[in-house]
This record gives C-alpha cells, sequence and structure tokens, in this order.
C-alpha cells in the first residue's frame, strides 16, 4: 500500500497516519519528494485503505498487491492444464463444449450430442437446474435430467458438464457430471464456491455481468483455497449500454487473463451473443484471441427448444464453424482436433 | 408481442410467421401501413421473441406485456405498506435502518443500538453472514453474532433486519430477525428467493449491481409468487465506468420504480458511496426523491470496526444527518418520527 | 508515479527502470519490502506510465498526482464565486436556471421567461443552435433565436445562458449571452475549449454522458489555463445499463467534485431524467446533496414544442418545485430567493 | 410506432390518444387483445414518442423504424465498397492501416511508412492535430505534420489517412490527405459532420465511447445525408466498468452492423487495448470476427514516441501479426494480400 500526502500537509497529520499504521501492525517507509510525502506501507498486518484515506492530510491511498494469491500467475507462473480422461484443458488443443441449454429428453439429448461429437467436440454441456430469470419459466427437469444428459455423453464418448446451482445440489450433480458449471448470477455465491472447493472435480466458473477481472479471480480463490485446484474461468459477456446484444462479449479478458493468471480460459459466445447468428464470429474471435476453449449452444431442433433455442446452433452450423475454427487456430499455435468419422466428412 | 416486418417482405414470409404464431398458441392481428406490415400478437401461448427474429423478413419483435405480474402497479395499483408492530414501511413517515456492517461483541452492538435509537432509527441493521468478496476477510460471527444483534434491539425497542446469504441459513435467522436482507450478490439467486417466499416475514431485496429495474422487480416477483406479500426494494448502487465512487448510487430508480410497482423502496447510501463522508449527501437527497426509508451503516466507534468501518458513521454524525432529514421530509409530505429521548435534544 | 516491481524481479531489471526514468528526467527514490521494491518517481521529466509497465519485471504502475491542477481544490482551496450583476453563483443562495430547450418565437420565449421568474429563476436558458442525433430534427433558429432570448431575458430581469456548439459561433453568441453553454457531446471539443478559455464570460460546462469526473475537470482545465476562471460544472447523466432512464443521474457527483474541485456545481435533472414527471424528485434531490444550481427545461406549452417537449416541466409544475426547494435548501444551510411577486403566491 | 394502452384503460383515453396522433398527421390503426388495446401508428407526421408516454392511459410507446436511413441495409442491401486508386475498401480483402500515432519527424514517418508497407500494410496512418484531453499534453505537428505524412506514403506507396478535428482544419487537410478521420471524441461534432457530408473524400467515422451503433449509424446518417457516401465505420473501444483495459474493445460491433449497415467496419485494436502486448490478439480476433480491416499503431521506436508509445507496435511485432492475419482471413473467405517484397520475405 502507498499513501500519498497532500501537497499542503503538517508534521502531525504524517505522524498521526504512521502511528495508526504501526499500530495496525504495518511497516512504513517515508519517502519526500518536491512537492509531496509519499508513504510506502508493507508488512503482515491488515489494514482497510479507505480508513486512512479518510484520515486528515491523506491525498490517496494505492493498492499496491492483488488481493488474491493461489490464481495468480506470481504464485504459480505456469499455465494450470485440466486433465479429464483423454481430454486437456489448457494446453495445446482448443476444447469445444458443446450442448443444448437444457435436457428436454433422450432422443433430444441424443441426437445433439451425436452431432456435436461428429462435429469434434469434447464435452457435452447441457442444463438440469435452471437459473431462470422469470418464475415462471421452464425451470428444468432436475435429476431426471442429469440421468439423460450422463446416458448421451456415455454414449458419444463425451466428457459432461451441467451447472450447479445451490450448494445443496452439489451431491446429486457429482453422481452425473465431470465438470460442475458456476454460472454468471452465481459468481459470488460464497456458499456455494467454498462447497465447491471442497470437492475434487474441475469447475467452470463463469465471469458475472458485472464483474471486474479482480473480482473474478478473487472468486475463483475461494475455490482454490478450499484446495480444489482445477478452474476454469469462462467469459460469457458483460453488461453495457449497449441494446442490440444480450451483453458485450469482452474477449479482452482473454489476454488480460492470461497475464494474470495461470488457469485455463474458455468464451461462451452464445449466451454473450443471445442470436445464434451472431454465435459464429465471435466464437471465432475467441480462439484468435487465444482462448483454451468454447462452449457452445447446439439443439438438435432450436425452433422447438424449451430454452434459449434463439441463441442455440442447428448441427450444420456448429460443422461449419468448427471447420473455420480449424483453419484459425494454427495461426497461433493451436489445433482442434478432428475426430475419425469427422475428418472424412471435412476432407479438404 | 409486435412483430414488426422489413419494409420489402413477401407474402409467404408473412404467412410463415404467422403461422409459427398460431401454432404456438397465439392470435394475430394484422396491420398493413404504407411502408411496413406489422403483427399485433396476443394470447395465452409463450414464443420466444428472439425466434420470432431469426424468421426470414422480420425487422424487430417488440414486447409490449411487463413480465412481472405480482409487483406491478397495474396488478396493485395501490402502494404496499407492510407493517411489523408498530412500524409502517411504505407510509407517510420515512422509516430509517441504522447499525453496524456487522456484530462484533455485545458493548458494540448495544451501544450502536442505543445511539440509532437516539437519533430517530427505527430498525437495527447488522450482519451475522458476511459475504465477503475475498476468502481471506472475516465472515461473520454467524448464530452468536444474531444473538447479539437480537439482544441489542430488543434492549433499545428496536426491529432487527439481517442478511440471509443461503437457503440453508433461513431457518436459523428466522429465529432471530423481524425482516430478512438479501444482498445484492444474491439477487439473482433464485433458490433462496423461492424459499424465502414461503416465510412470512418481511424481505428487503438489495437491487444487483448490474440489474435492471426489470430484473429487480422479477426477482421480488420470485418471492411474491411464493406468497409473501411483504417486500421491501432497496437501492444500494450500480456499477457503472466511474471509479471515484464503489458504485453509482442510482437514485432515479426512486420514481420509475414508484411508477412500476407498488413496492416500497429503500436507499443504502452506504454501500452505494463506500466513504462516510460521503453518506449524508446522497441519504437526504433519497429522501427528497421521495424513497419510503434508508439503511445506514453507523459503527460506535468506526475506526475499529472489523468490516466496512471507512462507510459507517460516527453517531454524531448520524445525528446530524437525521436532523437534517427531518426538514427535508416535509417538503414532499413525508416525516421521520422523533423518539421522546430525541425530541428534546433537537428541539428548534 | 510509483512504480511497483514484480515480486521476483531482478537486479537489472529494476537497474534498466531506474535508467529509463533518470533518463526521462525523473528522481528515483528505492525502497525494498519483504516482498516487492517499490519506486517513488518524482520531478519535472514526463513519463508515460504505460510504457513503464510495459517494462520487464514491472508489475504496475500508479500515477499519485492528480493531471488537472487549475481546477483541484490543492491549487484553490476556497469555493469559487461567478458574479454576474446581482447572481452570485457558488454561494449560499441555490441558483435556477431554467427555459425552453429551443427558442421557437417571440411569443414563446416571453410567456416562458415571466413564468420561470414569477417561480422565483434567476437565470434564462434557451437554445439557438441546436445538437440533434439525427440530421432530420429541428436544428435551431440560430442569430434569430439569439434575438428571442435575449429580448425575453432582458424583459423579465433575467441572465441568459445559451449553448456555443463550435468555435466558429462565439463570436455571435457572445453578442447575446451571459453564459456560454457547452453541451455534454462536445465536452471534450478541445477546439472550442481552448477558444472559450480566451473568452471573459462564464462557462456552464456539461459533463459528457460517458466523461469520468476526471476527464470533465481535465476539460475544465482546458478553459481555465486559457485565462477563463468562471467555469459551472453540470453533471446531466451518464450512461449506464439501465434503459428505463436516458441516462442516469449522477448525483454523487455533487460530493465528489466539491471535494476535488473548487468550482460551483449545477445539475441538470431534465436531460438526466428525460420525461417531466421525473424531473422534481432528482430536482429537489440535486439540492439535498448540495448542488449549487440546477438547469430545468420549461416551456409555456411543452406538447407543442418542437424539441424535448416530453422532459419541459409545465410552469405550474415548475412553481410547485421551486416551492418545495425552498423547504429543502434551507437544511443544508442555503437559501432559494423569492421574487417579490412570487412571495405573494406562495405565502404559507 | 406502436402505442400500447394500459390494461385498464378508459374509452375517452383511447380517443384522445388516437386523436392526438391525428392532429400531428398520422394514421392509426386500432386493435383490441383480450387485455390489452394497440394502437399501430403509421404515416408522414413526426411525433414524440415520449409525449405520447405522458398521456393518459399510455403504457409503453415502441418504435418501429430505424431513424437512419441511407446508412442502413434496407434502403441499401450490398455492401458499399469504396476505392482510392488501387484500393478496394470492403471488398474481400481486408486492408490494413498502420502508422504512428503522430507525425514527429521526417526520418520517424519514413521509418514506419517503410515498415508498414513491407509487412503488407495499404493505408498510413499519423496524427498532425492531436486532441488530447489534458491541455499540458503534446499538440501535434499542425501542417508540417501534414506534410511529412503525405510524403512518407507517396515514398512507399501509400494512401494516407488523418484526423480532423474541427470543421475549420478541412481544407488545409484535405491538400494533404486521401482519407479524413473522425475521432470518436467527434463522433456527435455534428457541424464537423456536416461540412464533411460536402466534401469527396473517404471518412474513417470512430465510434463513441459511449455511443450506441443506432447513434454511431445517425452519425454516419449526417455525412452520407450531405452527399458524401463512402462512410468507413471504426469500433475503438466502448467504456465500461472494466478497468484493466482503457476501453472494452466491442468486437459484437462487427457482425451487428454488418446486418443493420451496408457501410465497410474497421477496428482499431491500438486505442481499444492502450498496450501494445495486447494489440496483436484482437487484431486477430477482429478479422476472424469478419471485420473489413484494422488500423493499428506502430512506431519505428515506440519507446521513444511522443504520443501513445505504449499502444505502438514494434515493425517486428507487426510482421508476426500480419503473417497471422494472412493464415486467418481464408477461414472467412477474405484474404490480406503481400506485397512483392513481403512475399519474399514471408514465403512459407
Amino acid at each position: 500500500m502507498v499513501v500519498v500526502m497532500k501537497e499542503r500537509v503538517s508534521d502531525s497529520e504524517v505522524e498521526a497516519v504512521i502511528a495508526h499504521l504501526v499500530e495496525m501492525g504495518m511497516d512504513v517507509h517515508r519517502s519526500t519528494g518536491a512537492s509531496r510525502i509519499v508513504l510506502g506501507v508493507v508488512g503482515g498486518g491488515t489494514v482497510d485503505p479507505r480508513l486512512i484515506e479518510l484520515m486528515a492530510g491523506v491525498h490517496e491511498v494505492l493498492r499496491i498487491t492483488q488481493p488474491y494469491k493461489l490464481a495468480s500467475r506470481t504464485f504459480k507462473p505456469d499455465d494450470t492444464i485440466i486433465t479429464i480422461g483423454d481430454v486437456r484443458i489448457g494446453g495445446d488443443e482448443v476444447i469445444v463444449i458443446a450442448g443444448p441449454c437444457s435436457a428436454e429428453s433422450e432422443a433430444q439429448v441424443h441426437a445433439t450430442a451425436a452431432a456435436v461429437k461428429r462435429a469434434g467436440a469434447k464435452i457435452l454441456r447441457g442444463g438440469a437446474f435452471k437459473p431462470r430469470s422469470s418464475p415462471y419459466s421452464f425451470q428444468g427437469l432436475g435429476e431426471e435430467g442429469l440421468q439423460l444428459l450422463r446416458g448421451g455423453a456415455n454414449a458419444h464418448d463425451l466428457k459432461l458438464v451441467t451447472e450447479v446451482m445451490d450448494a445443496s445440489q452439489i451431491e446429486v450433480i457429482g453422481k452425473y457430471t465431470d465438470i460442475y458449471q458456476v454460472g454468471a448470477r452465481n459468481m459470488q455465491n460464497f456458499t456455494l464456491l467454498r462447497e465447491l472447493g471442497h470437492t475434487r472435480k474441475p469447475i467452470l466458473l463463469k465471469r458475472g455481468i458485472a464483474a471486474t477481472m479482480e473480482e473474478w479471480l478473487l472468486s475463483a480463490e475461494y475455490i482454490l483455497s478450499g484446495g480444489n485446484t482445477d478452474v476454469i474461468l469462462c467469459e460469457r459477456g458483460i453488461r453495457t449500454f449497449e441494446t442490440f446484444t444480450r451483453n458485450t462479449l469482452d474477449l479482452s479478458a482473454i489476454p488480460i487473463v492470461k497475464e494474470l493468471s495461470h488457469l485455463p480460459i474458455f468464451v461462451d459466445p452464445s449466451h454473450g451473443m443471445g442470436r445464434r447468428d451472431k454465435v459464429a464470429p465471435m466464437a471465432r474471435a475467441a480462439v484468435a484471441a487465444g482462448a483454451d476453449g468454447l462452449i457452445i449452444e447446439v439443439h438438435n431442433d432450436p425452433d422447438h427448444a424449451l430454452s434459449d433455442g434463439a441463441q442455440s446452433m442447428f448441427p450444420s452450423q456448429f460443422d461449419r464453424l468448427m471447420a473455420e475454427l480449424r483453419i484459425i487456430a494454427p495461426a497461433i499455435g493451436r489445433s482442434i482436433c478432428l475426430e475419425p468419422v469427422a475428418r472424412r466428412g471435412w476432407a479438404r
């Protein structure tokens, strides 16, 4: 912490600030410049910077340490790689997660799983417990949905990610899923984050729509500090003044998070854009910007989906997107694996 | 819903849209203007407007109904008044809630409760379970904190409000509190909202920092639709690009919510501003704009508070603020009651 | 400037940063803490902090000086008071500016001027050159409008403020107005600001809808550094994600600007809210928060106004608002003067 | 325009609204649904929707027409292609503009122009008149800068774009430049836009940092309606709550503008990110998302640049970026031409 004193400050004001900091367990280095006195503050105590700012003679207090530790590159310089069976997240391969918004029926889950597997996805997504902003909307199938999703994933050799909305759901969802997803609205549900820190499955942590990158990494810290080191960050759009899109997908988060943290970062262009015809351009952009993976809504029959049909791609659109991504990934030294069956389809 | 077709649209495109809407259970009225065809859509079915927007020939889809019902003035034109013993929330009197961020000790709770009661507060605030963005910060005293708060409230004839962070805490908190507070980060914790709808105590529902007023009212709807009609809305700042304040307190929410809804609206200038020297101006402004009440952090010794000391007022600052509010309230036909003891102090 | 080095930094990295800073004309104080090295940087040179951030081993660069000087309280601790004839802006009296969006006709200007004068306004507002976001909207009457406004102001003993959109208009507008208004969209039209710095009439400088308070004060600095010391700041709403209002009126700017700067601050609730039924609550709130004045759109016949009729008050609404403000102002030691004629009307 | 009446509305309220609309020159179609009456409003008159919203019985007014015409795809379905000599903007080739923030010296301009030409840029950028938020920063070389830039462009067979800050500069800049750039802060300088509409050179119109896409297209409309059909839109970041970046580069603007308008869209990742090490990922992302071109700051010696050195790339970084872009462009059916001299260098 650096305390910048006002230009016209009295000795007794400076002394009072130093005395308070020392009382709180800090060491203080005083630097006198031409126009200002600056105090460098270090040590093991804890001080609320705003309290110092309220003291007489203080111009400003500047924080110099990141409030998160385990999530930072300072703590762990090398990229975190998360392994689930034969799927490696955070390595050279860009991993694509795809599937429907919600599990609706066995036929829907299987048809969609088959389609996304064929196109090259490695992980199936799908919701059984749905957070809906209106109490009058479809709320998901619950455990029956989990069974359908697990069945679909197994049948097509896919891993599974599904959303957990509440600490009370961790156990039942854990029986079925490979990865727990924490939705944007729950990014600061600290009870949930703390409990997930005690599980041993990877967590896909979406960024809240008004969360700064620092808050997002602090939420990851809740999970990491519980002992679970496998956190995947996922950008899905932040709220801005623009109204054409539901949210503004912040792709600048990709290079910035890569600098601040060792954790892998994914992008969800489906929720970020809200309309299927705008998903492909942003998916391509995310890979070009260096994302470690994508999570995309695909539905075998989006026009009759029970939720989010408008932002779900048709399987044929997803096929074309995957082909485009395979051209882009090598530009930055990445790959997107091709399944044997798909290889035949996309021979070029 | 109103579907606006593109200017150059074919008959078959219009027919396809109408057919789809009818299939989904809607009635459609077709209006042909000089340059455009507009479809008025009513009826009992449900349609995702974004799906219609993706159809050929559609320019735009406009929603014409509010997605919330029970929270709207259309449903209930008269103001909701919530009564807790002799405290009436939403009536002519502006109700002030005050107290510390967290319960820390019996001495602290009692000293603060005595001070805020003397100045004219009707309800004590204080946290026992604290949502903290860092896992390394003070997390509250838990049930012991609830006991301290209830004791302090009883000793000084105050009602009590305290925050519930998770559905699993509802029962224990219910043994002590008069009002459950839902924090900004939990405004869309739908599991929690649904459970609170089944309780019979008032809920103080803070606005999320990135929540539109419509989303806020939809969250209230979750509680109301469970049968609990006593919801108090509370503005506490939204996130904007400005960095001098932690959040931008959106006082325009007061007149707008008053138009859209019958529910009472409070303002929390302490969290909205983040520094105690900026709380009074915004508290005065909130009352002048028509707020039904305020919730303010006051601490008997803010410089040594365990959390949020920087935004907690000294009792003497709170006294002065209450005196200012008593001048302002009559400008809009409201009052702020004076306790007998305070009356003597503030005779003018 | 404070340069915070990374935790694991080499000596040569630290030396390179120091060498670069010294080369740019700065003095550097090196502080070695338990986990980090921090460099205090002072002196007469200029350095782009972002360039230092790009150097190896640098964690972060923190600015410690405000980039504006003449506009700051450090430079001038006492409030600036601007005198135009018998009107004192920035003193104990809250000054109200009122009038139509645009000058439309002699009858309209005179009727409106008479009405606002009677209610207690001291300054007439009105536009002759209008910035309109669409090229197809009414663009103002030009110099004829200026003549009408000056005539209306003179006939009713009011001062006049009108908007200047471009440096080329300064001369003609200067023949008629007492105060130049710079609109939100021109807050960073630096050519215009620099030219206005060479005039000797007060400038009402609106905050841009995406301007931080620091940028706003820097724009004031452009005018002040040209030698014109009479700048009035005016908050009129910032752009946020909320869509019910055109903008979010940021009343927190009032106490914050009062701390950072000695310049008077006004509030424009008409543009901030966009609908006349929402203007009065925010006008009251602005005065309660400590604004030095208000600028309000009033029209003798708003339903037939050529621009912004929806946000223009009826004279009777403005009368009632002024009466409310006269109750509120004393709560913070301010007054709103009553004209002799109005005094009779509002005897209570 | 569609007027949605409240659920409980009287006949006389409906009649009053219809009468007012007809008086303003509109035709009204009345639709009575189960719970609401909806009025479809068409015709040649002009009505302020907010005025209608203030009438008794009105729930909401929905606009159904875009306020811009010439800029819309409805008006001109085919992409606009702008030709400057042998450079075609808006066609299959992605056009890259590159160069320094400001012209500083003949050596600097020539070295930078040579470097960007070699890497494949087609147009040189550089400022002679600089808009700076502080009056104390370097303000550009003026006409001497224009001469240096024109000389550098000619010597290396590049076209030239430079910023115009004020209508008074149009003539002198016109003697040197091929394209006028309008900066983000001037996006709503309507005097400037109107004058540029009367020139016959292409305009690169940057998006304001708080401008919606609709406002941006309305600003383009100002230019188009003056008779100048060659407008290039340029996204350069919008202001959000995130503080790690100067602005949040909104790449979603690319697919959305492509749908709304026929005008070409460029992206400026240098201003959008503010630090050179974050420029390449966003430049790649912009091309992957479908941008028609890029404008990138490159400097032969960024560490000693007089302005914006921190966001200027080294020539070698720019070379590498261009190579990456040549891999990405074909993924969406675009190309980035290779100069003969560069072809040799980048043979792969």
